[in-house]
């Protein structure tokens, strides 16, 4: 195991230095600073080679990933990511796979000043698991559960690229040569919507990330808020390329319950609308209405003012709840 | 992967539901409110099936071994531990399995007062990743870079059954029927340090936990304070059914370079020697003098007072440093 106490030496490196972290990689633990006024979050996600990622998917990618996954939690959540524990398990120890592994790693954390404070490297089936941490004011914290009746439902950015990317890669559907770089990015280089997900804090009633699918995703804001929702199919923001790749009941079905988008979905009462839409401007990131809440504790979705049953959307677990 | 959705609920019903715990399992984050006047450590570690534990250990010593090898890296910095994140990948979801797996992890919860705020549930070969946090007042965390030459070299509780445990479970050596019980669970059930930890706090100069062999670990401490040290080897704290198992040389070989002790390995000031016996005394801990630290920047062993060389101890690395 000693090559493995060598590969360490990969993750020690690295350009953030916070002052909140007192001792960083080398110790039995990591020690930060609590901070003053403010809350902590904690999130947790694992990814297992040829399960969250194509097997052929490249090092750079999967460490890019695996630290997007875990911010985008942190993203829902309103907070401002800061610490990252990696837990690496390798079949064998590849000096070239580690370097753009940490590259991957490195990049996001860099944008966004989190320290990475620990981990464990181990041998085995590649798997990585992240905890990450971030920061919120006391109190001040978006959650899945505060969405209410006659909210408006948004959604950041467009839905459902990722998803064409692995169908794509699985030889599900043909994309035109041009395009399939721009969806492959975003399925391995997903951006957290971090910058967004703090602005929000101050406008939303609730949030989620987008990792399991539009449907999926809404059913468990609400679950927790105990409300109901519908959704606006021809509302719903689509990319020029999976509009020139699918047809749209192709596009809308994968936009629908296809994962891995990395988008956050939110809720906003009808008050605080224009104060979102105008802040979230101002940081540069695109928002669409694409439906409300409502007291019915099922979903629907509607096009063009008339109902569409919901087929075929993984969302039947809610349904018949 | 709706039925390792559903796995989650094995691991929300649980007894410790601690003040600090502002939002536990359910949303995209865990939220926890910042300690005042105190550090948080943090620490991960994985265990991987068939590397860090023997591919038939049963479910619940697994749940225990995953919680125990976390809290001792806390009980090593001298915190007390706060909140855990599971991350487990499992090959199929196994209710029999998991309802022992969670028993082994919440009893060691329970017993510390640790909660489970969150976590990951994935497809894949068995693997284990726990990320714990624990809570320390500001500053005052024990290191392994604080030994000094003159300090003494101390360990808990005594070593190497855990490896002979192994070693009988790979049939290298035999041991007495009657014992195999005791040995097995000194290798499946590790009692974490946690208290003997929190009290070594006031007393210690740097701290380390056992989990890769006495030499090993020992060369962390003297590489971290830029020290040396000896040991006394017939100081080494054996079990009875090491010294019935095994002949001294091959005893000493054990404690020396065995791992998964999950002990404390600590040196304390002349001046802190006696009040730290004492107050460890108080908490139950024993405790054995194995030596001292040295300015030689070298590990060496004496028996009756004769330099003995190491060989075949995993410190090699070190030495040649």
């Amino acid at each position: 195991m000693k090559e493995f106490e060598l590969i360490k030496h990969f993750f020690t490196e690295q350009a953030v230095k916070r002052k909140d972290v007192l001792l960083g990689i080398g110790d039995d633990c990591a020690v930060v600073a609590s901070p003053e006024n403010q809350n902590i979050v904690v999130t947790t996600d694992t990814l297992v080679a040829g399960i969250h990622f194509p097997l052929e998917t490249s090092p750079r990618a999967i460490g890019h990933k695996a630290v997007a996954v875990n911010l985008s939690d942190i993203a829902a959540m309103g907070a401002k990511p800061s610490w990252l524990s990696l837990a690496i398990t390798l079949p064998e120890v590849n000096n070239d796979w580690l370097t753009e592994f940490s590259l991957g790693v490195f990049e996001l954390c860099e944008y966004y000043n989190v320290q990475l404070i620990g981990g464990d490297t181990t041998q085995g089936p590649l798997s990585i698991t992240i905890t990450a941490q971030g920061l919120t004011p006391e109190g001040k914290y978006l959650t899945r559960s505060g969405a209410k009746a006659g909210d408006w439902l948004y959604v950041t950015g467009e839905l459902g690229d990722a998803a064409l990317a692995l169908q794509h890669y699985k030889k599900q559907v043909s994309v035109n040569y041009d395009f399939v770089d721009k969806i492959k990015a975003k399925l391995d280089y997903p951006m957290p919507r971090v910058l967004a997900g703090q602005t929000l804090r101050e406008y939303a009633s609730a949030a989620i990330d987008l990792s399991d699918g539009l449907l999926a995703d809404l059913g468990h804001i609400c679950r927790a808020s105990n409300v109901g929702a519908n959704i606006v199919l021809n509302a719903i923001p689509l990319s020029d390329i999976m509009q020139e790749s699918l047809l749209f009941d192709d596009a809308i079905s994968l936009a629908l319950s296809g994962g891995d988008d990395y988008e956050l979905l939110f809720t906003v009462s009808e008050d605080n609308k224009v104060g979102m839409e105008t802040a979230l401007s101002h940081v540069g990131t695109p928002v669409t209405c694409i439906g409300q809440i409502n007291a019915s504790q099922t979903i629907s979705t509607t096009l063009n003012n008339k109902p569409v049953p919901i087929k075929n959307t993984g969302f039947e677990h809610f349904s018949v709840k």
